[in-house]
């Protein structure tokens, strides 16, 4: 079964739940509106890379980690879309979650992704106790304090932004839990995995920048320009296009560096390159090498 | 080491990361705003009652399990009074989260709390595999869906609020999580100890029900008429005051019944007793049987 279809099936699993016919509808269709259809699932598929490239011995618990991530992923965005946030109206070409069932459940959409997150992994069956608290430790490092998702939002209501904080916390924490739990699902040392994961986590950043400025809104269907209306750091802005693009390129060579010695670390370089070229905008795209 | 004091040493260790130099100042003092001074920690109290009576033999997992149960009804308060849900202005006798720090911070504490339960229960120390699991459980089953916190809320975004799934899922979940997270931390077979939990969870409510008709604003510390005000289901409203504490006393009847044999099966019931007794309003407190 390929990567795509081993993560809808997780999230669809690990949302089954919600169709209990004692939870309430609203909330019910909220959830699976906000997980489906996805993005382009960048964190679980980079998650089951690195489960692939350390041997995948139990590919039910990689899944289960990569829904987590997943999870974990769109109750953030659904919290960052609220009015007392960014207001957002489009996510995903779609009306954000707020816009099409209301605030409240919004809100209780985020904290209900957050705890299925939890359920997914308590729940994925057969994981070596050490495996399971690896994944779980990976996964409230990357959404809670001191820097989690939880932590970079709450940089956006302080009155000085320390940038790296920000988006270390922000964006790359869940990029870092990404390979960590990969890796940890499958048995290997989590921690060995993380900078590969903060590397392209920051890569991922400047690509959102570049995004931000250059996209069209259609083909990303999210709003355009937000950075500077709202005020938030953006490395085009700082750096201008020709900078931005090769700080793109350099961190995603450490990337390639970070890689742990494994069986499958040719592939999973592949996989980087790959995935790579879909962060940016189709005109901007070019052939990106990655250093062995 | 009593039990008031293994909470709140156990919550200051959850909330612990909050203080270091990389987390955002906002976020980290309004989780501390929200989880100190406590109210009466009845639900944390009610968990470690139950592993006490059933031999308590790993005091830093059933402190860890009483915290998190608590961390995850600090979350419920905080998002359940945000200006979309209740517009509460007082909580615990001061400002409530959002009233105190913003909306945007209110709500990543609430997030923020949610992971800090399950983090403070993966960082426990020496938990057997099988507890781990159960504690889990036990926490994502009680705030999630289909019958967690986060359903129960969204009971209130529905046309036709079915009142018995919203109460057990608002209030009664986290607290036979209690029980069963209780007894599961000690090692016992916590689906055995649900039924107490429900019973004292729906007494709860209905005491919560006389609070908001008879209780004095200033003593409570939060305000009283809500629930007529925002039209929701209220015991009193519905039985009239007599038939609501007719009602609760067979509760804690039904309770103590519930009791699964055990050697600390009689204190648990003297516990029992006297936590009824703080639930109600002064002039209505008179004494309780609890059948044995």
């Amino acid at each position: 079964m390929d990567a795509g279809t081993r993560i809808e099936r997780a999230l669809s699993r690990a949302l089954s739940r919600s169709e209990h016919s004692g939870c309430p509808e609203g909330l019910s269709s909220a959830t699976r509106y906000a997980v489906f259809p996805g993005g382009a699932r960048i964190r679980p598929r980079l998650c089951l890379a690195v489960a692939r490239a350390v041997g995948d011995d139990r590919p039910a618990v990689s899944a289960a980690a990569a829904a987590a991530i997943e999870l974990l992923h769109c109750a953030s965005l659904v919290h960052d879309d609220l009015p007392c946030f960014d207001d957002a109206k489009l996510r995903r070409g779609k009306p954000s979650v707020h816009r099409a069932f209301g605030e409240r459940l919004a809100v209780l959409t985020g904290d209900a992704l957050i705890v299925a997150a939890f359920e997914v992994i308590a729940t994925a069956g057969d994981i070596a106790p050490r495996r399971l608290r690896m994944l779980l430790l990976a996964l409230t490092r990357a959404s809670g304090m001191p820097c989690g998702i939880a932590a970079g939002q709450a940089w956006e209501c302080e009155q000085r932004i320390c940038r790296s904080d920000y988006q270390r916390a922000k964006t790359g924490a869940l990029f870092a839990a990404a390979t960590v739990a990969g890796a940890a699902s499958a048995g290997a040392d989590g921690e060995l995995w993380r900078p590969l994961g903060e590397y392209i986590g920051e890569a991922y950043q400047v690509a959102d920048d570049i995004r931000d400025v250059a996209a069209d809104p259609e083909v990303i269907g999210k709003e355009v320009g937000r950075d500077q209306l709202l005020g938030r750091p953006n490395a085009v802005l700082e750096l201008g296009m020709a900078g931005a693009m090769a700080h793109l390129e350099s961190l995603m060579g450490s990337a390639g560096g970070s890689i742990p010695d494994c069986a499958g670390a040719a592939d999973l370089r592949v996989h980087i390159l790959n995935e790579a070229g879909r962060l940016l905008p189709a005109q901007l795209a070019r052939p990106m090498r990655v250093v062995a």
